[in-house]
Order: structure tokens, then sequence, then C-alpha cells
């Protein structure tokens, strides 16, 4: 029995405020709103309503909260965790249209965006005043900028920039009792009040709908040099990224792999390992800047204690090779069978420790293969040999992980959010102290609790 | 007619938490705590409790909100707005003796520092070990880390690091309805909820009390040049700060003077100004890096447009000699006598207009001189020649400067904060609907509204 479906009062209501053509409720027009990109999290839409500017919003959040129904934003809906689509039945804010993106502030390095401005579009539009955005994520194409502020985006970067909190100076928002809350100044110092925007960063559409966002640009750095180094253990390039953080001020990004799941990626490949990607645990390193870093990257490398030659990739095709093998992962997990995925982060010097303790941890005749960004602590464990038709496996693999991880102070979601996947797991690493003050601030600001209910916060 | 005070079974309830010694009502041992070190704002505390763990504080939240007394946080009381003292009679809650301090986590680049731990104390403590702390202040040997979080402190850094919002990496606090919440992982990705961390920073004591706080490190950078550089006009100054930094990565304070100002530091100090710092509007700037910044500030500084030959500062003993131009204003200007003194900032790119405007906004007879933090677009505006005597010419003066700052987008407190004196000027620059949120948020997590009444959220 599908849910009852808002009032068609309600939807008259809506037409009136964004014309007709902006309210679906055809099941071919809202199928593809109602299911995530990796159809793990499928529901049915109610309606999906597609605003064109804040006002309008604001309108839908004041008539859907008197008539108590609720409601999922979505933007790009490339997220992972079901905190976008509407697995109860909700009505869909589809925010696409709020498409504005500023002229670009080049004394303040600074943009404002509308939320569904994509980042590829950002990305091109701050590149041609010889600027760039701190954050950068593989769905470029589709992700939004809505999106990755209400999820706190991470990737790559984040060991230079910060995730999307650092980037985001102000914030407009609809908040669940339909006011509007606009703070787009962007000042680097302004210390009157609540900070509503990092409140809003990461809280996942549960407090407010995020309809625009002031964001802080860095330099473009046109010149970069990758390199691969081999180490005779974890621990060795945890050292490695401590003395890098230090010596390389250019240092844009710092991925770990381990051999066993290197030489896989590399066999999917069809390429052939450099001696130092078949080192027990190998560094990516990038350094990007606005002149050649390549003498700063030699320089800091020089006193690393490394197993093997580096190599140091300074074409694009160099690079693209190099890169390739980092990339490749997903691709050749894959191919083993859909994987146990879990994003988890960890102390950086708890990195060693927390790797070996996973055989042991694990249900025994399960693989499990880890990389990930270690300048920020953030693994990706992948674990192999659960069928996928055995549910129950795959939960109490999600148990140990985690236990493993919250033992060790780490957190069960680095990058990817707790949406409704992770809900429940939730009590592993937040006090219920905590919990109860996430309560508290949702009541406050969404009195009525129409904006994403189920998404993050436990029920009570 | 004095405050009635708090029950005396309140305070003895107090004692058998921390100790008779630590409950200060002594109006000898209470005066201390009661007044600013500037002198303006001046109250009587009913008792000042000294707790020494975060249960004790929590112990005593919960004491003051059955009895409905109202508590004010205290750090080190270097605070500017009158946000630290007892002004209605509350009780002050002294956070100085949670001073304990973590070892230095390196391969994190992070430590833990109570509340109580003085900004020279965590210095030393982390210079040991190589490492820095991105945010400086002149009260460093008095101003605690508590007080700083709680204030979102700034400084002449912000340019390179953030303000103390970019360092907080965790906290630890005593919410208004006595609970304890405490995410100290400090994991730089960690997307498992609301940032509280984020709330409480810059929240001034209203919504918890910070007892602790895990703090992100920075590379300790022994190398330093310092140069003088002149231009024609703020536009010019402007322009230099936007390629500035793009082109010179180094870049570690960006601070701006202008003629009529700085001659008068110049004639107060007795000594000779060099021509870069005679011109219509000077930057001196700061490169720090772990290797000479001097080749790199050179090539940066080559392509902007000069009206004089550069100064340029390499020993320590030329580095003071031009930053005590800057450093000089606050004594210079004083000689004057009492100046109205405000902290704002605006858009960066609105600079030069809005410091045009002023002499056309504000009365007649007063002269303006401005100074400040450039590259953040934070302004000191110091207006001189108001009788001390005549208050409400002085708050003509503030109110002046404040529209000409929100007319521009800018903030009527870049660093200071609201505190009590700025309270009844919040509505210039943050909305109604803003306002309502704040009291929403304040509900939510100081029920009894015990946390600081009177500062940052005006009275409904």
């Amino acid at each position: 029995v599908p849910p009852p479906g808002p009032p068609a009062a309600l939807l008259d209501e809506l037409r009136a405020v964004v014309g007709p053509n902006h309210v679906l409720t055809d099941p071919d027009q809202t199928a593809g709103f109602s299911v995530d990109w990796t159809g793990r999290f499928r529901g049915a839409a109610a309606a999906v309503v597609r605003p064109g500017s804040t006002e309008e919003v604001a309108a839908i959040v004041r008539a859907c909260g008197a008539s108590r129904v609720a409601l999922v934003p979505q933007g790009g809906n490339t997220g992972l965790v079901g905190g976008g689509v509407p697995l109860a039945g909700e009505l869909v804010l589809s925010l696409t249209r709020l498409d504005a993106l500023s002229a670009v502030d080049v004394a303040a390095a600074q943009v404002t965006a509308g939320a569904g401005v994509t980042l590829a579009r950002l990305q091109e539009h701050v590149d041609r005043r010889g600027l760039a955005f701190g954050v950068d994520l593989a769905p470029r194409d589709s992700c939004t900028i809505g999106g990755m502020t209400a999820t706190n985006a991470g990737g790559i970067n984040v060991v230079r920039y910060g995730t999307m909190r650092t980037q985001v100076m102000g914030i407009e928002a609809v908040l669940g009792d339909g006011s509007v809350v606009s703070h787009l100044t962007g000042l680097p110092k302004d210390n009157t009040g609540y900070d509503l925007a990092a409140l809003l960063v990461g809280s996942e559409g549960t407090l407010g709908v995020i309809t625009a966002a002031r964001l802080r640009l860095v330099p473009r750095l046109d010149h970069r040099v990758t390199a691969g180094l081999g180490f005779d253990d974890i621990a060795g390039a945890v050292a490695a990224v401590t003395h890098l953080r230090a010596a390389l001020p250019s240092l844009h990004a710092v991925e770990l792999v381990l051999a066993e799941g290197v030489a896989l990626v590399a066999a999917d490949l069809g390429v052939e390992l450099p001696p130092a990607l078949r080192a027990p645990a190998a560094l990516i390193v990038e350094a990007a800047a606005t002149t050649d870093p390549l003498e700063e990257l030699a320089a800091a490398v020089a006193d690393l204690d490394l197993v093997a030659e580096p190599v140091v990739a300074g074409t694009p095709e160099q690079r693209r090779r190099l890169w390739q093998l980092r990339e490749g992962f997903a691709d050749a997990i894959n191919r083993l069978g859909p994987p146990v995925k879990l994003d988890v982060s960890v102390p950086i010097g708890r990195t060693a420790e927390f790797v070996d303790s996973l055989p042991r941890v694990l249900p025994g005749g399960l693989d499990v293969i880890v990389f990930g960004h270690l300048g920020d602590g953030n693994l990706h464990v992948n674990v192999t040999g659960v069928p996928a038709d055995e549910p129950a496996r795959a939960q109490a693999v999600e148990e140990a992980v985690h236990r493993a991880v919250v033992e060790r102070g780490g957190s069960i979601s680095a990058e990817h959010g707790i949406g409704t996947a992770k809900v429940r797991y939730l009590h592993l690493c937040r006090s219920p102290a905590e919990i109860v003050a996430f309560r508290a601030i949702k009541r406050a600001l969404d009195p009525a609790a129409i904006l994403n209910p189920g998404v993050l916060v436990p029920a009570d």
C-alpha cells in the first residue's frame, strides 16, 4: 500500500507557488527523484516540487508545515547514505532550478552560488578568473553546491583546504518554520551571533533548506607534481604524512594504498607497478603551486625513509598513470563481487593499529581492502566475500568495523554522512547527551518536524 | 540596592561541589572578577565559583539551573564588549583552574587544552614539538583558550589560518541543562551529526560553558620577512592584497596603515618614516615559512604598482622597527584623548569607499583614524574629539559608523563579539528571522536561561 500522499489542496497550493509545470506527480516523472544513483535506496515521491527562487522555497515549506507534510530536499542526488530520497513517501523538494551564480568577487576571492549550481559549473566559472574551489569530487557534473554544503562534502584535497565547512562563508536557507535566514556577506571576520552557516553545513537537510552559499575561493594552481612513495609499513607512511605536512606547503593530496590492493588494481588495469608501489604501504602524494613545486617536493621527499626509488610524475600523462592506480580501486573491487563499503576515519596515529586489527575482528573467510585519504585519517574499508543475499552478514561486518573504529576514537562516517543508512549506528560514536542536544536543536529550527524526517537524528 | 544574590542553600551546595576555598564571596576577593580590564564594564559578582573539573562545572550549572540563578563564564577576562563580567550581579564561573594540557599529538598536529589554559602556555607547549597555534593575540599571557573559543578570537594571522573557528576541531562543554557534551577526537573528517563545536565557537557563553577544546596546530615557521609597501590610495592597497594572496603562499599578515595615522605613530615614537610608509596608503606585509621566504616575497612584490621603494626587513631588529609602526597605533591615539573605538569589517573590495565615506557621515569637528587587518577587511575605526563626558555624542558616532558599515554589507563586530555592549546594535546587521533563530537555539540549549543572560541575544 503506497503512503497516502499529500492532500490535493496542498498540491494546488504548491502549483500556485511554483507553476503547474513544476509540481510533478506522474510516476514516470517522479521515479528518477525517488531512487538514489546506486539503486540501494528506493522510495516513492508523493510529488516533486521544483521551486525557482528562495521565496518559493519558503512558501513551499510554510504550506507543507501547515499541512504537516514532510519534505526531502534534493540536489544532484549523488549521496551515498539514503539522505536525499523519499523513503517514506515524502514530497521531494528539488533545488536544481536555484542555479544562479554571482560574478566572482576577485578581491575577496569569493562567489555566491545557488543550491542547484553543479560543482563543475562552479569550477568553470571561477577558473576563468584565475581561481579555484577547494573541494573537488568525482561526481562533479551532477553534485550541487546545496547538497555538498548540506552534507559537508570532503574529497582528496581536504588535507590542504578542509571540507565544505571551511569553504562556506555564509548561507541563505529556509528554516523549518518557513522563515528565510540569509547572511551572504562572506566576511572573514564577523562575530555577530551564532554561526547558523556552520550549524547548517552537514545538517543533511534536517534543520533548513539551503538555497544559496557564499563560498571561499582559492588560487588556481597550474603547476602539479605527483609522486609515488613506498614504505615498509603503514606506520612509516603515517610518519611521512607528518613530515610532509610541515615540509611541503604545496601538499595537495596524500593517499594511502596497500600492496595487495594496488596489485589488484594494476592487474585489473593491465599495467605494471613501479617498485615504489610494490612496497607494503605506499603514498600517492600530489604537490600543487603557482610555480613548479618539483624542487620543494624533491627536498621534502629526500628526508623520508623509503624502501624503493620514488616514482615522480611531472607531465599530465605521467600523473594520469599514477592517479589511475588510486582511482581504479572501486572498479577493481567491484569485479570481486559487491563489497560491503565503509567510510570511516581514525586518528591518523592509530591508522596502522586499526588496519592490523581488521582481520581479527571480521568474521572468517572475508577479504578486506583498505585505501583512502591518509592525510585526513579517512579510510575506505571494503570487505569482499559477503553474498549480496545475506544482509545479516553484511550488517555483522558493518558493526565489527564500526566498533573497531569507535574503540580508537574514530568516526563511523568520515565524509558520506549519516542519512538513513547509518542512523542506527550513530549512538556508537555520539553520546546520549549529544543526541539529546541534536534533538533539541532539531526541534528549535524545525518545530513541525517536516524537514527530512528519519535522517541523521535518531527517533526519540 | 545590590541584587539579592544567590540563596545561602545554593552557596552551600556549590561549596560541597568545589570545596569551600573555591567559592569566593568576600568583595575583596570578587572585585577583580567583577570589572573588565578596560574598566568600562563594572558589575558586582554575587559569588565567584572556581571549579576544578568538567564534572564540577556540570554540577554547578545543574544547581544554578534548579535555583534559577544566572552564571557568567569567565576566562582571562580580556574581553572588550562586556560579555564576561557580572553586570547584573550574576555568579561568576571562573574557569582558570581547568588548565590541563594534553601531550601534543604530532602525527595529527593537534592538542587538547582545558578552558583555563592561557594562549602563551599553549604556545610554549607546542613550540617544543616544532608546531605553532594559528591564532595569536596581544594579551597572550592572560587570555584563555576557553574565552578565545567562546568569542571566536581573530588577530593578525587570520589571513593565513582563519579565526578560532578554524582551529577548533572539537569541544567539551556543559550545556545549559547541565549535560556534558564531549567530542574531542579531532578528526578532520567526521560527518556524524550537527557540529556542536562550530555552534559553540563564538556563542559567548550563552549556550554552554566550554571546558576544553581540541585544537589544530600548524607548522612552526622560523623564517620571516616583513615589508612595508606604499600605494597611491586604498584601492591600490586592496589590489595588492588580492595579488599577494595568490602569488605569496607564505603570506602571514597584511596590515593597512594610512599616511596621517602612521605619521602620528612615528611622531609618538620619535622615529622617521621610510618613504614607503609616507605613501597615502601603505601595507605592512609579513611572509613566514620553514625556509627563507625573501625570494618569494621579492618576486610577488615586483609585480605591484608601488609609489616608493619598498622597505624590506629581514632581521628581528629590522622587523621590530617596522612592526612598531603598526603596534603603536593604540598608544598614539590614546594620547589624543580617549577615542570612540569601533571594530568593524567590510567586504574588502569596498574598503576604499567605506573609509572615504567616514568624514561625510561623522558629526563635524571629529577626527577619524583607520587602520587594521586589511587581509580580512577588518578595520579598527578610531574617532577622536568626543569628550568622555558626552556619551550621547559617542553613541551618535557609533551609530553613524555602524550604518556606513551595514550599508556596504559589513559587520558591526569583526572580532570582538557582541557581548552586552553591542547587543542593541545587532538588529542593524542580523535580520528579525535570524534573531528569532538565535533565540530558538538559545532556548534549546539553555532552557532555564541561566547562561550569560543579556549577552549576544537581544531580549524578546
